[in-house]
């Protein structure tokens, strides 16, 4: 239980801090942070959790991490499902705060929050293909990152440095493609309030990550020195 | 006595670097660092300290900051006034030195400083209440991040890298906001340059963080691991 | 084998994350990334790659960087030639995918793609003795970086921050004069696709870089203390 | 011998990275790295190094971090003058690197190179005063952080990150009132080669690096503990 409050938490920071950096301060008249900065506070909610709830419940915060640690043989399949719940969950409860946030500037409209998207709803309208692509290579990479940083023969500590930088640098690569998932619980948290095309097109943004994650656990599993504990 | 220069310098460092950063160099025009930069300025003044002077007092620069770690039970309640005096001293000096530099400019005006405020005070025009969830839920997950990155059981000697980190992350989120506080001593000592607005809305930059501190504490010693020294 | 496979995945993760940055991100209206998005891109899959491959195969994905170590008496030569096919064919691989995607946006046009050039090719017009000064000096000093940071004295665990980070510093300070490369399986990956002048000015991509990491081999075996292990 | 060469090339890569980024390319248009660039290059040069060199030199790069460290009781007066001369000359090197390299592009002019200056050469115009406050507290600070850092009972390996980010938070803060120096050798380089009135102003980027590091000496002596090894 201790563990799937933890992975609400974190799940919850994921999105407040990571779609929170893109909905209230990447477009900022003159003083903005940008993609560059989205991509940055992304990637330190998954840093700054690793450090503080990762020797608690090893801080997925994300289906396709829980999923593909599980293909990689590092994850129970008992606790997937509970895992995912409270991820969604999260999710969901972080995009709450944001939208309490948010709401209260005059004039506030949604919009797209910070909603994933393709084609008509990409940033840069690119089309479905290229975002299934990017979502399926990026989640791919992004787990390759997770399993070696965690593998017992790489330096101690710096997992949570890797993966969350890891991160930044997917963002950094793919906001413009399709303002970048990898994480089935950050788009159904955006997609909850933004509903209509977020929720048609949600199934990408399950789908992709999903495949990207399960292909990493079996090429991980193969390159991996046979010595693991 | 020593732990007690140790926080009146480090926060000193904070105002003067974070703060100083948003007056001197933010809007500098065309190559200014904006609040991608301001953010990156908070938390290196949290992360160097935490390297120099973590050893010495713990590096809390931050009432909020003892609150919570005296609720979590890891800091003594003797400590907790003079901590904080010192903190709201040593922000105080800073801000005079910031001022001391930044009036060097001709035409100089000191405008609003970087003090904190909501409503017509807020950057972004942000309500009162959207203020006051900011700020407690931020200090809370400030504190989670604290309290989780210096645990037993974390990795050891990258507490400083997650803490400094967390605050970039936080002034990424919310700098439109509040101009983002979460440290009453940083509030207190804009306040008691600027006067006047800052001085009547210096209540909310007490009360929401050490609110925010106190949950986390709480919530942090329900999830945390039993086997805590 | 499963050291190319890691060469080859770690390379393509460069191209594909380094030039995906500034082929995608880098120029998107108001929200774009910069250079300064791109340099920390290009570092970050360096950093990510030593965390994840490092323990597997060393993490090269450079030939330039193969060499330098072979020349500092940390590589093997009979690795040397596998290392190096594996890499250019990751690249290429790497590049291929960001084709892919970058191609999904109506209107695409691949123009200089993120190949590296001189003289008129230069993104700043840059001269091809400039070109080959700075290709040299930074690959050299990217060697004594990885060198020294790999040495049994330094700090353990750490070699990938600063290599990471060093190939970003690398990028802040040349991009404008060759685009950057550092790296001849990057920049063959991009000229393969562009073909024409990008072909005609890969020699110096080659040439350069090589020949800096040689002196950076030759001047860390003079500097470094004897006690290597 | 061995120290001092690797002095040279530290101080020489802290000249190149540090103002060869702001020569090069802060400025680029649209694409630029702004001040912020600048900041993170500079910091790099000195994070990089630590971890490549820190263990032949100790990897000060500074004359004032050379003297400060002798104040602290951490470094040998015999070898203050040789580290001292190593690094001016170093630092000069570099600086001619960044002329050839600068040059090779049609129509350069030098202009004020990246030389620190205040008043009229100051970049935001600051005065005399305010630039003699802003080197000496910089300074001052810098030391705190390199004699806290590195003290037997910081975290073990983390010095350098702590360091390099404290010169990039630095320069966050204070290019606009000095263009930053906190480093007479960084100062000397680029006034060698404007001549002119930065040769009238260099005397405050020695005197005050050096009143700020002898201050951080004595401060740090009183606060550290007293089980230095």
């Amino acid at each position: 239980m201790k563990k799937l409050v933890a992975e609400f938490i974190g799940t919850l920071w994921l999105v407040l801090g990571g779609c929170g950096s893109a909905v209230l301060a990447a477009a900022y008249p003159e003083l903005g942070i940008g993609f560059l900065g989205v991509a940055l506070a992304f990637g330190l909610t998954v840093l700054t959790m690793v450090y503080a709830i990762g020797h608690i419940s090893g801080c997925h915060l994300n289906p396709a991490v829980s999923i593909g640690l599980f293909v990689g043989g590092r994850f129970n399949k008992n606790e997937l499902l509970p895992y995912i719940a409270a991820q969604v969950l999260g999710g969901i409860a972080g995009a709450g705060i944001l939208y309490l946030i948010a709401s209260g500037k005059p004039g506030f409209e949604m919009g797209g929050f910070a909603a994933n998207g393709y084609a008509e709803h990409s940033p840069g309208g690119y089309s479905m293909l290229a975002a299934l692509v990017s979502e399926i290579v990026m989640t791919f990479m992004f787990l390759i990152i997770i399993l070696g940083a965690t593998h017992s023969k790489a330096p101690k500590g710096l997992a949570g440095l890797a993966i969350g930088l890891g991160l930044t640098l997917i963002h950094l690569i793919s906001i413009p493609v399709t303002n970048t998932s990898v994480n089935p619980a950050r788009s159904t948290s955006q997609a909850f309030f933004v509903g209509d095309w977020a929720i048609d097109q949600l199934w990408l943004f399950w789908l992709a990550p999903i495949v990207g994650a399960i292909l990493a656990g079996l090429v991980y599993k193969y390159i991996s020195p046979e010595t693991e504990e």
